[in-house]
């Protein structure tokens, strides 16, 4: 099973460019070689616009992916790698202590725990499984046979489950806090308390689920993880308040887009990649480089969130729900697609309140490179994800080996996911 | 000024009460005496539904109380005694330094920060101003003049500051969340981005507040404090879903009122408190009656505004805004009403939102002793808070009893406040 996905993640290596070289070369300093006319057939052409096809790499950063998927496989065998089922008991265990803190105190947050269920990569829980297996990957101690260090060993896990478990925590919170809807124009006279018990009982209910997180941070008297889980946390809402309350100018900016991107998305990950390590008494440059996988593999997630926003489930631009355009979110396709035409802007400018607009817009992704360069960005961040767990020091313990496979599985996984 | 405010204050330990002698006697365990027979003149006693008057008190914390007053006297002007006055430049700083965290990051957020100016006693800032005077009112240390001592006081003294801002950070964070209205039953299809900046804006400002609050109280590097406030922000949520989700016969209950009312209001300035005792490495006993400080002046301050929901700023009843009961939400004086008249409990049963059994429950407020008993039960709290500063240790220091008799007038100040 596994094999058959990474000869899919394969492909995605190559990218389907057209009309787009000079684009590349430019920005992404990258190599582009000729290597089949249609990799992905004439459907995927007319998607992308595209007439020719090129590979695109990152020199560095390929070679070690393939080195380190090369290592891995003659340790382990591949039907076992599955990143997901390597720590599914403890996953399991973390979701029924999540739904027990949620649903324990409060009955109503139990629609809100609903979405530890729908959230994730296929249904699965994406964020603790990074850190559950970073966890394990970092493990370059010696074995320690007493039963003392056993004991130790299972407080670090315990505490670093912990670390999952609030991550998890903050981000369903800004998920149910991100559902909130507005009614500020259309103040009602007062509606009676049953009435009143959607958008309240969701804000409060992310606010429960933020103190909880904050409890639980207090209790591992770390001031260090404490201090850059808050972070974390003033980031993720930063990033929210950033996308809502920006300039045109700001809107239009890739750099804007990258910066809330991380704030939105990639920091949390990253702080609690971080804090794994910390926690484990790590050294900085070890707690570095989780916080870089954590930050690339972030990135990379929220980038193709933002193509899935056009494409859905088929590769067919428009098929996604387009819910960033409609709210007049501007994403990497769009801003990719203004640096092939400019005159977008104008559109955009117009307000993409209006369906026609809209529609121009689509028009304009269409027939720009810009969902292939976003996908090709969010691969560069794969890359350096990759090349983060590939500086780790090196191990022969096959477990560690094993779950740093699992973390560089999982960066394909985020590239290659369709929902 | 003071004395005169001191005369009003003595008024208030009398209780203008009839027909609810028994009442009184039964729950409150305390002493009933005649002494006037219309100390507020008719219009009061129309308003209480009194025919005759009794002074009652809690015999150990009524002593207390005059003692502290006492001593205060003795040592200081009374008109030097303003407890917003005394920390006024430091309430300053401590304004502009929150208005500045608020501003600079987000536009938006200017308008949130508007609440820094509206709350409070008499649009003072009441958390800060209690937490600003207890530092002062703990310190019994000696002085110690060297400069180095006279900076790690400083320190001190900013990390006190530092609790009194995020203490404000939590408070104003969840005045934001409380004013989020519902919009769930009436979802319309995606409006534009300017549509969805209400509610939206008012979730993400007040989770902006507690992130940054989260990461001022890391920076303090305290496990203790950190646990402190973050069980505290936990328990405001938890009093706010308490009330939106509790069952009749919990709404019904003086138990649960209670319960209610500490998560919601109390817990987080006892907690604060108590913090502000920690970071000044008090012994566990001060910490207590720091934190028992908090606790009663905060229960009295809710049931006060309870009270004030149906009073407003003249003393008859119905003239408040009434928006508890009209959101169904039971407090002290309705339930007091209860006690006295079980067949109110049918009206609620029926729901407020229909006017008319609005209009009967004030009847039944209105004839019954529920305003006056709350007033009481809010004294009783006063009290015990009076009680806690009295037992600290004790200090010929004038700055630190001046700083005392000012927490002691605050608990009166928050019993005759009229807003």
């Amino acid at each position: 099973m596994l094999l058959s996905r990474l000869l899919r993640l394969s492909r995605h290596d190559r990218s389907s460019v057209s009309g787009c070289r000079w684009l590349l070369s430019q920005r992404h300093n990258c190599f582009l070689l000729p290597i089949s006319p249609k990799p992905f057939g004439d459907s995927a052409l007319k998607v992308f616009g595209c007439r020719e096809t090129y590979t695109w790499c990152l020199p560095t950063f390929y070679a070690d992916r393939t080195n380190i998927h090369h290592q891995s496989s003659s340790m382990v065998e591949d039907d076992q790698l599955d990143p997901f089922s390597l720590v599914a008991d403890e996953l399991s265990h973390i979701a029924n202590r999540l739904r027990a803190m949620a649903v324990a105190e409060v009955p109503k947050l139990t629609s809100a725990a609903e979405y530890f269920f729908k959230m994730g990569v296929e249904g699965k829980r994406f964020r603790p499984t990074v850190l559950l297996l970073l966890a394990t990957a970092l493990n370059v101690r010696l074995p320690q046979p007493t039963s003392v260090s056993k004991g130790a060993e299972a407080e670090l896990r315990s505490r670093q489950q912990s670390i999952a478990e609030i991550t998890e925590m903050y981000h369903v919170a800004s998920l149910l806090h991100d559902d909130i809807l507005d009614d500020a124009d259309t103040r009602r006279g007062i509606g009676s308390l049953n009435f009143v018990m959607g958008n309240k009982v969701a804000v409060f209910a992310g606010d429960f689920l933020l103190s909880r997180a904050c409890v639980a941070l207090a209790s591992l008297q770390n001031t260090e993880v404490v201090s850059l889980m808050s972070t974390a946390i003033k980031d993720l809402v930063t990033g929210e308040i950033k996308q809502m309350t920006s300039t045109a100018d700001q809107r239009y900016s890739m750099d804007y887009y990258m910066q809330k991107t991380y704030y939105k998305t990639a920091s949390l990950i990253s702080h609690s990649c971080k804090s794994i390590a910390l926690l484990a008494d790590h050294t900085a440059e070890v707690a570095l480089l989780a916080s870089e996988y954590g930050k690339n593999l972030g990135l990379a997630f929220q980038v193709i969130d933002d193509v899935l926003d056009f494409t859905g489930t088929s590769p067919s631009l428009g098929k996604g729900s387009l819910s960033d355009i409609r709210h007049g979110i501007i994403t990497a396709p769009i801003l990719y697609a203004m640096e092939e035409f400019p005159q977008l802007r104008a559109v955009l400018d117009q307000g993409l309140d209006k369906p026609e607009n809209i529609e121009i817009a689509l028009e304009y992704v269409r027939k720009s490179c810009g969902i292939q360069r976003a996908r090709e960005l969010a691969a560069k961040h794969a890359d350096l994800a990759v090349s983060a767990i590939n500086s780790l020091p090196e191990t022969e313990d096959g477990e560690v080996r094993k779950s740093r496979r699992a973390l560089v599985d999982l960066t394909q996984i985020v590239l290659t996911r369709n929902k």
